[in-house]
């Protein structure tokens, strides 16, 4: 049977649950501080996705547990004659579903959530260092066309 | 002796000689419509553009003429301890500059503008057929740490 999985828009009452799952991930562990009560900046950041109506921090839920985490940015653009692109970043699950297919079940979501809103396209990042992502995003119908390059300012 | 160049927001009665860059390139000679009248699609794309506080569409200028065009997004995440995002898209430079350090300039004024709002990354992908491109963001500081994947709706 598949597993039943309910999306919604995160709340202010879902920040620790999420904050654990960003903490739990092998990247996540060296750069996020998940501490009772939570660094301020978590809250800050929150309010502000919040409040950007071109931005949406989703849950994935079973019953009551929150059990993986995105955010989609919705952004308009003058290229393709006019076009709106839906970015996928922050895809995080708990370690206690991995391997359940609960990270196709979101992304699968979040392309739908794309073609509702009218966007020509669903794009990401994966860190290189991610071995397994690669192949997963592929798998989903992801081609790696571009390099993502950023500068730490 | 350098080059002045200013650098603005774009305005509704720019958009003609932008969609004259966007569509002077190689990959968008073969995407872009750049017809009189153009296309509506580019002046809603502009319109929600416009709306949005978190979306510059910024001009390069030299004397009245508009040599370069860019789009800077402004995200916040919860990743980072809470942190915001700058991304770079759709730069372009009229082909009668190129060559002249123009785009090494836009790309330095969106760094700086992208610190003056506090965020703590740039970001940008850049299409693996643009050869010359990597070389270009990689000299400028950036660094190729991310597959960049697409897919199209």
């Amino acid at each position: 049977m598949k597993e039943h999985i309910m999306f919604r828009m995160a709340g202010k009452e879902d920040l620790d649950a999420i904050v654990k799952m960003l903490a739990d991930d092998v990247l996540g562990k060296v750069r996020e501080q998940y501490t009772n009560p939570l660094p301020e900046g978590y809250l800050k950041a929150f309010q502000a996705i919040d409040a950007d109506p071109n931005n949406e921090l989703v849950v994935a839920c079973r019953e009551n547990d929150i059990i993986g985490v995105m955010q989609i940015t919705f952004t308009p653009y003058l290229t393709h004659q006019g076009s709106w692109r839906a970015t996928i970043e922050g895809v995080r699950t708990s370690s206690s579903v991995r391997g359940q297919g609960v990270g196709t079940q979101m992304i699968n979501w979040a392309i739908e959530r794309a073609k509702e809103l009218g966007c020509s396209l669903v794009q990401l990042t994966t860190d290189k260092q991610r071995d397994d992502a690669l192949r997963f995003y592929q798998k989903l119908g992801f081609n790696a066309t571009h390099e993502g390059m950023k500068i730490k300012l």
